[in-house]
């Protein structure tokens, strides 16, 4: 088993956090997350709930069990610092945990996070007492900036989300684990297992996956399938991964110990 | 659990073969064999030992129990197909499994196999009954040829061996795995546990691993991180491995079902 | 030939902007420059030299002729926005065009910019009239905010400074041109031709190289293999660039035309 | 300029050759030949004419002049070793140059070659003194042999003809270069300019064009992008190529002799 990821002094033992959005049913998420062995669930606080009267986080906390997932509510579809830092409060007076993942994107096709935004609305959530996650691209520079005004993790993006092509920003979230003095999680663009196994490999401390498993024709399978490589990838890590070599190195006329 | 491998009418629960080159010790062998869950274990046929009056597969067989794995003999260190084939018989003769890893590399700095040696050994060690399974270039026409003389597999590799760099023939693997009616085992180069993980998603029925993990730090744990990684690479491509998008998806906007 | 760059209204030739650090020598550079057919040259506003009575360009201007080249005054050293935006109006004051490469990078390893200052700076240098061409990371979100608070080019890095690593986030470059309204210029990280080649396939309107110029045994040679990759890169996207297949598509068969 | 390329003792100024499949005219082939500055074009020997009264020749030598260029027939459609044969005579009978492009490709899907037939085709061939360039997989064992029985090149292919992708084969095409005695051309699988200074900068000798030009919107256009890519690439790769780093070195505040 690799080591327990800590994030704001809580400890976790999977690091693989999942999304909530696009499944075909609530059994079927209700099943994957029981069988990613997941502790960290992001939930979306929809926009168009939030004027209503009927509790916007009725449904969602039927669904996905309190005393077993830290429920991470997520900013998606805020536009700005300030819709964010509403709706962050938004959430947390609706009786959610303090703990948010900041996620601003104007952008309408990618969906690709604002820095700008992001950083403001980061620094304003830390002084309010929230542990911020922030969803970032993976920009080394601004990594840093929001580790320094007290970000809990950063949330590089391996590739923009729902695209599943992996981790496209290798060289940089290189970067950010080598200066990260808080939790590194890589989250979206992970289409297949083996994106989560190298996430980790690259020294990642956790990797959020969404639509790879929700859209799966076996979403409770595809969960177990990328907990597994996740782990798999945490082990290798832990241990220490090898160079690349530029050419051969002969195993099997090696084995000296076989002989007599 | 993914479906069992069958090579030569013979079931296999485990994906991953393990090699037996470069491990530290006889019982640091044993455990990662023991560690990676793994059914089919390679052993090199030592040129060196081949005239010794001392039976050159003592040692060796005391540390692979063959009830539980079968014995893969390989041909390493041949360097045609008339040293391969007389290799295999003198396996054969001195109890062996009839099944051969067929490696042919008069190659001393990369390793690589020779292809026309390969054919040529192939076809004779077919007609003589041997379970060929032969070690070869991403060459989609050479592995066409060699099932159709009657191979049980065919072992292209991902990169030299002992190089760590993965499946640096990806476009060819694939056209192997499309135009395959026997079995695919991604052979050499797979550094990391993401490396496995992705040639199972390519459609590789089994990889083989070695150096990778006999020179780990922990060769049991990395034999573990492999064989999950394996497993979770399988069962995501026997479900069904989603498109690369271009553009984003979005993921939590569209949870509609979480609405009231 | 292409088309012309058009950058701020003013027309440009070239797509090849050189920068002048690391050359051997000041003649070495000239002869470079000469070599390139470039129409841009970056020069860096040096720190060190602000407070001195010495005009800090006196030297650099004796050997980049104005009248033949565009001295485009870069804030390279600058660790924040107060102090780029100071530089900036040293060099207008001292006669330089008012043309300014925007470059704030507190990172002394990577030399990667800061988004969130560099977004500062060049709001206001646009409000004092300047033409702004900012570095920035790969990031798209702020490429277009750049664009929309009236910076004549973007010019996000293909890879860290001086790493010749080509074009490492080819995805968010592809986005940023996608999105662009103004010319996008690739900048940091081009190690051979074929990067600049690339990057001008992808859409790039322009690159800028220094290092790999300056050190190359022979830096005009090596300059003018870079403007002639450049040139190739842009007339094939000009003329369209095709498809990648997954299959091959014979080429001779089908010449049907050579038959009587 | 780069050095000149020697094949079987004749010298080259162009290092790129030119297929004349796909082209929409005879006229718009005849332009992108003129070009491309090439000096070496290959045409197929059309199965479908070798029994036909009429010279197959006849056409296609109306088209290519043959003082210009070097008239390289290929095998392109043979299936295996004696047809190939049977067609390169045919085509020295004819009074075509006894230079032959051996291309042996039984598979209808991707075009790939057959190692074992090229190599029988080859042997044959140099004995009744053609000088030989044979089309082959990436595979460095075969290229080796290929130079050993006396081909006069050897011609790795970057990906599947007509694929576009660009060198998909890279490790192997490195390790080609490495252990060459005779020039190395990269074949099939350009697309674009920058693949062909990437062929270039990774040391082979040549390129060989065909669908990226012939399909052009503007062929002709096309064929100079390509010119200029290929001798870009040279001359880089003739100065010496810079390393790949991880992290930055700066550039601009190195210049040192820009200060008094």
């Amino acid at each position: 088993m690799s080591d327990p990821l800590v994030i704001a002094g809580r400890e976790f033992r999977s690091r693989l956090m999942l999304g909530t959005g696009k499944f075909g049913s609530p059994s079927a998420m209700k099943d994957a997350l029981e069988a990613s062995g997941t502790e960290i669930v992001t939930v979306a606080l929809r926009r168009a709930n939030l004027t209503g009267e009927k509790d916007p986080f009725a449904d969602i906390l039927e669904h996905v069990d309190p005393e077993r997932y830290l429920v991470l509510a997520n900013t998606s579809g805020a536009m700005d610092a300030a819709e964010a830092v509403r709706l962050a409060k938004l959430a947390a007076a609706a009786g959610l945990p303090k703990w948010i993942k900041l996620e601003i994107h104007p952008d309408p096709n990618y969906l690709l996070p604002d820095p700008i935004e992001t950083l403001k609305a980061a620094e304003e959530l830390v002084k309010e007492g929230f542990v911020v996650l922030p969803y970032i691209n993976a920009d080394p520079v601004l990594a840093k900036r929001l580790q320094e005004v007290g970000t809990a993790t950063v949330m590089p993006l391996g590739a923009p989300i729902g695209s599943n092509r992996g981790i496209s920003t290798r060289d940089q979230v290189r970067i950010i684990v080598e200066q990260a003095t808080v939790p590194v999680v890589v989250d979206a663009g992970l289409g297949v297992p083996s994106h989560a196994a190298e996430a980790m490999e690259l020294g990642a401390d956790a990797v959020l996956v969404n639509t790879a498993i929700a859209v799966a024709s076996d979403p409770s399978g595809m969960a177990r399938a990328f907990a597994m490589a996740t782990e798999a990838g945490r082990m290798a890590f832990e241990m220490g991964l090898p160079d690349q070599l530029d050419n051969a190195e002969a195993t099997s006329p090696l084995t000296g110990f076989l002989q007599g």
